[in-house]
């Protein structure tokens, strides 16, 4: 009910607070006999560490995962998976003297007004800390997805107003540049933009791309827990997310049926395909056998230098100004994260479909 | 796990076919002690009834509700509602044409894929008259909602390119054309568009929009059930839904946080409220108590007459045009699945906030 | 969370009261490919079927069962199943004197305790006619169980103090006494019993044991999903039932580990086995491969014609004679229910377990 | 799907097997502001602690819990609480011998059979080692139910063929004495009954009955997910457990209608009660307002150092000695299970009954 587990075959619960000691997941229902060690988690969370570049924070996260279950010589055994990392750096009182406040664009006030408090020293749950545990548990999937030749890959396509372009892209390039964009002249663009409103005390927001490549057809359930349906949950339960899109997304509402259709063929293969991808992978919720496309908007980080006009908890007003340790983008950290919610999910609906058939 | 229920604490289940002998829901989990009538759920039906207009198909439903279970003396008794549909006009010959081929947009192929063979008579399961069975748990779900003071209230926001012009909203116009756009000039303009689309043999997108009024902060779980991610699952899990978007949605991505943060005041009963609402009414994942507002982007309806290439089951190259009763934009019967989903979706959560506080 | 829903994978919901309209059941999760059709569910409700002997009560329920849905040309779809029997004979008239009063072993009391009000016709949900959506399920679940070589056996094992003798024990006796007890002295002797219970105008309750033969080793989950766990849940969820034992049950209690350990050997197939049987084919929670037996104990029927003292809802004292259809005894209908409750549960754990190994 | 979570509101997800590194587990939806600290339960590790007497392992067990999140200044948040134990004496040597033997009475083969290995250092998923999880999360729900004046007591009733007998029920004897008997007399006799079954390298079983105080009426759901029938599940996925009752249980199948109904009768505040409580405190899966009573039979320690014949991985015969640090009988130390488990699923659901009236 409270939330904290996601999935139904391949299930991750994670735990933590941004400030507590240790934030962590246990992945339950991973089938038994894949390889697995610490290194094959550790490569996805040190893609989120922070500290990487003047557009992340300057906090030092070891993040080192420590995996304590679910393994035996170096298999999954089918038992759940349990993984943490310790909170090294937390240094609460960074927050005291925002304790009483309401932060504009945080759940500061959701929180009171559901639970009656919270942990002030941080966003708590809603911190992107909380973001560690998907990752540990994005990097089991990946694993698994792997052993079936399902790879999932997302990159920054979007910094505010700069677009990564078509013709420009080059997946290579994204690991060469600290926003992980497939496009060097946009993520230099990108760069400059990012510069300025820091300078102006203010954050950006942007744009995540996620292209799932080699689910077969048939994945999905056809009515509520569409493959489209479930990508989007996962991907809006990400701090930040105010839309998804899949395929052509919002575009597809001005196009018309015969443009948007995509005409089935056959591959040199005798495969059935499609000819073009305006479906985005998906259609009638269930993978028609082409590369899955998703795209999540993230609004721009809440916490700004700036000063703001907001209110305390007693409902007195009050002005803000946020300083610490925040990116004025999400974005670029986000990557891993929206690959690790995406892998989630479609080896969940993977491991669903084993029960499709007599 | 085949993924025919929705929902934890107000939880339904739908089943039945297009060309089956019925579809129906149940839902389990509404309160006790709520008044309900058979009449109170017709309305809902009534008005994603087809037949009503040259833009909705010609095919004549029925459609009258059955309430078998869980009313007693007028009054939910906490125990399941059972309500179903009869399937009136089933006309299986209209289709027999199409029984081997894999259509352009449908889920033809994905149901063979997954499930070794489909009901070739229409969509089944993936068909729009499934709906009906939303839209009756929706009825139970608005009328939940409605002792607490919440209204969810949909519109078409958006026909192809054609879109309702914010100062020229108007409510109340929406009930008077037979788009469900609160605009009367924009409708004119859609219908016209429509038209011209129709005689190409062609289908239309568009945009439906959601208002959610009336829910207390705190509602929502922090981390995967965020009341936004829980509300693009139900949406994004309607047919044809291709995007979502929660307040500025898209549009938050090229925003900058100064902007893009709300700031919080005090109202005049003294309540905590917010001075704009960019964030759509959910931060976090929790409602903040300003009006919930989203977005969901469906495409062209797949069914064209006009002739496309596609294959059959065999892989072998065919022509196909679908003739039949098919609406050239599914837009404006969709407003009121929006309506059901968004409605059972807040409901859920609404109700699992119960166990917020000891 | 209302609890009308069972089962992960193959999952039913079952809805209806004993005086509304009608009861059903939807399966949600039964694989495509199965043969299924109405008969095969009808032997199964005709063996609930009341009226059948004078220990059964009077009430002519025709119980047809309509198959509504996920079913084509003869196969299940892997769509919803959605099955109900209409309630024909009501005759809500013969409860109208106990409508506020608190009938002693009836659940009246918690009814109203927790919803604030009930359907005071007749058991409601409690009925056994509630077990009915069981039964049609549960026909379902044999089906796709009989396509693994798993058959699902049960029986009335005592009736009051009288038991079957284990040397007497023929199965093929149990279908020719009222009684379902697979051998013929010991029904003769209990319908003795009943026959006297029933002119003192009381019940006599009774145990069933059921028999899975064919399931193989590896079925069941390790921690809270055991597969005693899950049949004991199922089968303690049939009104009535206050015990449950697996294999020795409480009798291993009283036993030592030399006696009750189960030595493995090979059989002549080369196959691993078991000499004895006193884990009834569990161990850990997992099958062993032995056959699967568990006993089900069942309290008297609580509806007695004998005067008893009680209270009405504003807690004054008040005598009830509660005269009507009643049964002495609930055991030889409830046979069927669990083998309908055993059934549903090894069928959602054999689907489970698909997800055990990459 | 693979079941290591219990529960749906408070809901409980455990991880980690004997020879791992830790065991722990995550509550999730303990609702907000409930005072916790590691004092708490700690108290209750230290109940299930082995190496108290010479009936319980030697084995050095600290089992010291660690609560790493969900609690800010002592009051639970709302969020997850995480909790885990680090297995410090773990020893792996003693198991070699048996890697490939199927030890009888024991899970190895059917996980073996399930997964196609397994981590054979030691039970693994199925040791009693994985419990102390279980007591964790159980604390945690008894400090909840404390608040609404619910207590769950549970206590050693039989240990072989040796009763408590009920006229020298005294409760306070329970913790005087290491077989957890409140019956000083029986104890002793106990006592001598387990010493003769060491000598000769035997083990045996017992019966644990558990009290619940204080659960008002009304709690429970009608159907599947009816109180007695959770209670079932909960207790029977205990290790060793083969057979459940609540109230009369197997002694109600003996008994006659007039004899096992309890009378209502009103209390002197006024309220509803019953005369008798043969129904051990619920009737149609609701509880009735009275103690809820309900017993547990376990199976004699499967691991037993006399030599036992079985196979070996290959199906080859082998005999085996199981020697090491292993309870004569399970009983003592599985009463703070018991209590734990039962008082997670009142936990669940008397939350769950939140949601029962609007």
């Amino acid at each position: 009910m409270a939330g904290s587990t996601f999935g139904q075959v391949f299930r991750i619960t994670t735990w933590g607070e941004s400030h507590g000691r240790a934030v962590g997941v246990t992945v339950d229902g991973c089938p038994a006999g894949l390889p697995l060690r610490e290194e094959d988690i550790q490569v996805y969370l040190d893609r989120r560490k922070p500290g990487q570049s003047r557009f992340t924070t300057a906090r030092q996260e070891a993040d080192q995962v420590e995996l304590l279950s679910g393994v035996f010589e170096g298999r999954t055994t089918g038992t759940p998976i349990s993984m943490m990392v310790w909170n090294k750096d937390q240094r609460s009182k960074d927050y005291s003297a925002i304790m009483d406040i309401y932060r504009p664009g945080h759940a500061d006030y959701g929180f009171d007004a559901k639970y009656g408090f919270r942990d002030y020293r941080g966003g708590g749950r809603s911190s992107a800390r909380e973001t560690t545990a998907r990752v540990a548990a994005g990097a089991v999937a990946c694993r698994l997805l792997g052993r079936y030749g399902i790879t999932v890959t997302a990159y920054t396509k979007q910094i505010g107003p700069v677009s990564v372009c078509p013709e420009c892209f080059d997946l290579a390039e994204r690991d060469r540049n600290r926003l992980y964009m497939p496009d060097p002249a946009a993520a230099a663009r990108a760069e400059a933009f990012l510069e300025k409103r820091m300078e102006e005390m203010d954050s950006v927001g942007g744009v995540v791309e996620c292209v799932i490549r080699g689910v077969p057809a048939g994945v999905g359930e056809p009515v509520f827990d569409k493959l489209d349906a479930c990508l989007a949950k996962a991907v809006m339960s990400i701090g930040a997310v105010k839309g998804f899109e899949i395929g052509d997304g919002f575009g597809a509402a001005e196009s018309c049926g015969s443009r948007n259709n995509d005409a089935f063929c056959t591959g040199e293969a005798g495969q059935i395909c499609k000819k073009t991808n305006h479906s985005g992978g998906i259609l009638g919720g269930i993978s028609d056998g082409s590369d899955i496309i998703l795209r999540a908007a993230f609004k721009p980080t809440p916490s700004i230098a700036r000063e703001q006009q907001t209110v305390n908890r007693q409902g007195n007003p009050v002005a803000v100004s946020i300083h610490g340790r925040h990116d004025p983008t999400v974005v670029p950290r986000a990557v891993v994260v929206v690959e690790a919610m995406a892998a989630v999910t479609v080896a969940d609906l993977l491991l669903r479909n084993r029960g499709s058939r007599v």
